[in-house]
């Protein structure tokens, strides 16, 4: 009934140093349905619990596509995400229309930060409610990266975001130094490892639930010069063959053996959605 | 009396991440009277309560043509719905008269949610009261979009909104399998059952006091080059053959048969309203 | 003396999604002397109570002409209702000299509701405390509208505002479906009964605190090319023909008769006031 | 110590749809001293109570000359009046230097009451705490206007704001339907009588505590074309003779015999002030 | 403890009418250290009492000089006067440079009392802590006003403002109608006594605390065509010779006798400060 | 816990007229450490004592050159005064930059006096937190001047401000008399028993705590045309010879015998720091 | 619970003088992991340690590379650090754009200082919550700032800022007298001893942890104009050298010996990083 009174506004620290309103900004993050990513030397991945909205809807989005070389899974709140990853999508294009380059990942990053710093000291606006895990390309390799609303942005071997992510991170840390050298079958079984232990005691990963995003090199298929990235989402049956691949639950994977999807990398490229 | 203090600002989350704010206007939608909407392989509807104010006003609006391929159906605060109908107008005019061509239907249903976004962040204004259906036609067929006052907007099979809207969603959930096969006049038999269900215990559907808005692809009496869709709103006397035809309530329709309404598909065309 | 907390600001929502003081300006309507309109297929007319303020003032405005085919009646805040009644003329006089023809009245009263809707949304303005009955004169003949401070504007058959107007509304949904075809006479003598309604026990309508707005299409005496209507204000013995015909109150009138006025329509014409 | 909390901010209805903040500013213009206003089929005429300062100041302007053809009386705070009667004055110059006319006084008085109701309506200022009995001369012949804190101005045929004016307005309201016949000596009378009714128990009128504005046509003795009236305001001896003509108080005045001045209109006159 | 809630806000009005915040505004004047002015035909002066800041200022200004023919006293807060002052000047400086005459002293003191009516009324900036006397002299000979932080002004024949004034009013208004006629020396004589009536029991006015501005028509020693005062500071000895002239304050001066100043007029000039 | 609540807000009274944020800046600048500035006929000094922040820091301004003729000390918020030097700065150079001449200095103190008292008035910003003592040279001579946050200033023969600078002023105000006719290292040594007062019980001056500003007319070694002061500031080895030439603290200084310093005036010359 | 309420607005002074959102921005300083800076006559360094964030991030930066000859550390908020260092960086490239030069680092510091000063005293935004240390090198060899979220920076021979920086501190003023002559390896082993100081009792020093910033003169190995420093940070292997050095902490170090590094200065240098 009295709580502390610095809370309810971001420009007042309390007087331990705090912003609350930007902790429970995050809360709003913690909120939203998992995501996970994770990079081998080739590629880096996003998998994300789709959130459930009944049957009626066709599919929530909880993946964008930013450009070529750069995909985005979210966690809080949506319209925030949309509002941000327009934002992004704008920097993208506006640096291919000038320079006729794509736009680097970690600069793409650091400008929705800034945008995220200034409303966590500035008055008249809230904290953006949603946090981001970032994978984009470039000439060193694949990139992870997370955003959050207090503005910070970080590189990450491999990080996960929303509900229960704390569980997904333990399984992170466990084998993440396996990652840099796993084939991008490996690293999604990984994945979706990861994924599952953010799930509730009675829930499974199914296809209808689960999506993937995944971004390697630019394949033979692309001809354009500016290729670096070729960001895909799996969703429905596209994933089942990675499901199969799972270890049981009980037992914890020590070595992964995942067998070759059915068609190629291609044909589980679904193109801009 | 000792409510929590994050409620009354848009601009606050409260402790644990939520924007009470945002979930008041939602409760502001949940005021209104329902509305439906559910499409099929060629067509999109829309079915609304008429609100009742008395027998003095000729009628009041609950739906609201926008373009010839978009239509939409209100829930919660008119005010806030003719501000919102009229700024979708006026985007799907310059559209046309910039462009000529009609407008992506969710692109518009973007604008309006992005809109919706910044009235749940910025400090000066309350976020709108009011949800929307959007029913569209353009190339591939007929969608049908939920906006809400969070800023949100989805794509649904079939949706329903205000009033005791949950009532009909569990309808259109054990249904929509079949829609996306059924004849115009068997997605509006669904319609009105499923706008039954959010009828008050003593209230029946009668020609007084619902409405029905079709949108299916631009005929041959529409000779216009940009013609992609033909939104009509059918009242009174034209729904009757509609009501006629419902199984009564207390058996759930199994299989739908309608009668062919004594008129085609044009004579239900009310043009502009 | 703990009532709630959502009700002193036009930009917050209560929990149950209600706009507190929106419905207070409502309050502020009410507070105002009441004022009837209704209208048959030739005309559309207003009766309004005169505010009484004792013997010393000439008269107080409770009708205002806005164009010669618009006039309005008001209740609540007097200069609330001046301000918006000259934007009102402001716009029509802008439409006859830009494009030399009267403005509809429906585009008329959605451009105020326009304004007032800014009211109940945005910070810093209060929602305006008065609401309008606007008859207007087209092609398509005589219209009524009521304006509220909620930013809503409907379309209506017959409709009273004002302080104890729901005693008039119920005499009219028992009368308006004889209206259409009432003479001018019967008119004035159904909407003087409704404006009885609203008396309290020991008053009577009188000459003193009547007055009768009067809008049909524009006759002979008028050669304008623009004429489309002719709104006109009676006022004291102009009335009492009218007052003689009522009914009296114990008696509800089956059916009205009206005996013809002493003079015909043109010699109650006040022109411009 | 628990008032309602509705009453702070002019922005806010309370429940009940009032507008406390200009409630107090009409409390304002009660503290003021009295004014009274009444006319006759030639003349205009304000008298009110000058404010006791002690003896040291020269005197306090009750007063204001606007033009040749309006002058003000004010009840309230002077400064907010200083304020409101300079804008009146800029707009009376303005009119004469555009369009060489004098500006009709009920446009003025709009004018100001505009500007009032802005105070009423928008975050930031507070209302004027001031009222004026403004009379004016046109064509027509002398008017009589209230201007109140409320945005709202009426034209009356007397009237009297301030301290204790319902006393002079009861006076008023008896005698008010003779005034129109009335020379202007009677008129003064009148007024004098009406103003006497404010006044405390044990004080009187006198030549040191009332004033007296007149405001009939030009006369022969104004040559300009403009001059439709003729504002000067009695002070001192002049009013003497005028004191000398009322009927004592315990003897209400059934007829009113006043003897002529000693001298014409003219030596009243004083100029601008 | 529980105080009104109206007080806090020069923008609220109490129920009662009243602007709390103005009237703690002139609490800071009579906070000030006391001023007193008065004038006779011929001239206009002020007396002061020095603010006791110790032994190491060499003085703290209560008087200033704003032009030939203006000058003023104040109290209340300094920092507000030095403001107030230097836009006096400023207008003063602009009368002369664009129209190359004095600028009449009611005019400006009307343009401060309209800046401090703003600060009555507007949100955002407190009402000025100041109050003025003023002198000034034109072709009508000298005056005396004063201004306060009310937004108010007025003409006076004598005035004293500050701490203890009341008593000094006292003196005034038992002396002020033998004023007129005074010679300099018997003005400022008066002025002296009327000073005394402000100081504490145990205190004496002197050469150290006392200061006297004086103002009579420009004399033969100005040549220039724009003289038309000669605004002037005593203090320290130059004074002496007026205190010497008192009497004793036990006894009330019935006749003032004073001696002529060692030293003419000219002698006291003190020129620009 | 009930404190008063008219504290909280620069532009609000209390109901004493004071303005109790002002009050508090103004124990912001008695919680610095503080400053003695006097003058004689000749030469104008500041005494300080260093912050003390540890052994770490290379030292701590306490005194700030502005131009060659002005130098200031300050107590209070750091960072507050280096944003006022920094406007005193440019606006002392930018006088020479357009007027080709040293700024006078009562003026540039009015300028920020100026700048102080918009902060006690206007809503937005809080008052300065920080005093000066500022010394200049024009030809006149020497002057001293404090500035407060409350917009005020003023001349001194002698002054202190910051923690305990009452003691100080108390030494001051027994000896000033005699300044004016002081040597330079006389004043220096009156100076330093000044601020010998200010400290704590256990505390002694020393050269790790005490600079010492010095400003006299500008001397042979100088040959720019606008040279009418040299400031400089005094530190370390260079104070050593005048703390030695104290008179031990028990015994008040009757009659100072300062020794002449080992070198002339021209070697504790700085230069711009 | 009833806390002062002076504490949640930077523009509001406590009763004391005190600025409390300004202190509990410090406390965000003292909140972020230590940092450690110091200086010899030839080189100037920082040291911090690492946040611990998990494994799963490459690093989180603590450090920052401006300029050339700029380095800064940061403790607090890492999203307020990244805006400040942008600022920083943009500054310095400007001045090399414009004036071809490196900027001197006592004005950068002042101008984020500036920046800092603003937030504590204007309306709408809350201070910094970021503390930095700035290495930084000139013509007079290597400094070291610090900059706080009070706006203040002051020089220092070494210094500490962060969660127990006091104890840094304290090593650091018993041996802040032998930095200057210490060679660059026996910098950093002070350095490294101060760091350890600030561990919490389990925790030991490790070359994950910790993280060496060196800025010393530009080496032969940088051949442009410009080149004043050359900032490196070291990380990983490269730092386990001086670790190794390292005296036990039972043992306070009296001499430090430091072994010369594996390879000397240059190939320790990062780059840009």
């Amino acid at each position: 009934m009295f709580r502390n009174t610095y809370d309810s506004d971001n420009t007042v620290f309390s007087p331990q140093g705090r912003l609350h309103q930007v902790e429970y900004a995050l809360e709003a993050v913690k909120q939203g349905s998992a995501a996970v990513g994770l990079r081998s030397k080739t590629h880096a991945i996003l998998l994300a619990l789709k959130r459930s909205t009944g049957e009626l809807a066709s599919y929530q989005q909880k993946m964008y596509r930013i450009d070529d070389h750069i995909g985005i899974a979210i966690a809080g709140l949506t319209s925030d995400a949309r509002v941000l990853s327009n934002f992004m999508r704008q920097q993208a294009m506006a640096e291919r229309m000038i320079y006729n380059r794509p736009i680097p990942a970690n600069r793409l990053v650091s400008s929705i930060a800034d945008k995220a710093q200034v409303n966590t000291q500035e008055y008249g606006r809230r904290p953006y409610g949603v946090g981001f895990l970032v994978i984009g390309f470039d000439k060193t390799g694949p990139h992870l990266y997370e955003f959050s609303p207090s503005g910070n942005s970080y590189e990450y071997f491999a990080m996960s975001i929303g509900a229960r992510s704390q569980s997904a991170k333990t399984y992170l840390e466990k084998n993440f130094e396996s990652f840099a050298d796993c084939s991008l079958e490996e690293l999604i079984t990984h994945g979706l490892h990861a994924l599952r232990e953010t799930l509730q005691q009675d829930k499974e990963l199914s296809i209808k639930n689960t999506s993937i995003g995944i971004l390697g090199p630019g394949g033979a298929h692309e001809t354009g010069i500016t290729a670096q990235g070729n960001f895909r989402i799996l969703e429905d049956d596209k994933i089942d063959v990675y499901l199969q691949s799972m270890v049981p639950k009980e037992v914890e994977a020590p070595t992964v053996t995942v067998p070759p999807p059915a068609a190629g990398d291609d044909d589980v490229q679904m193109g801009d959605n």
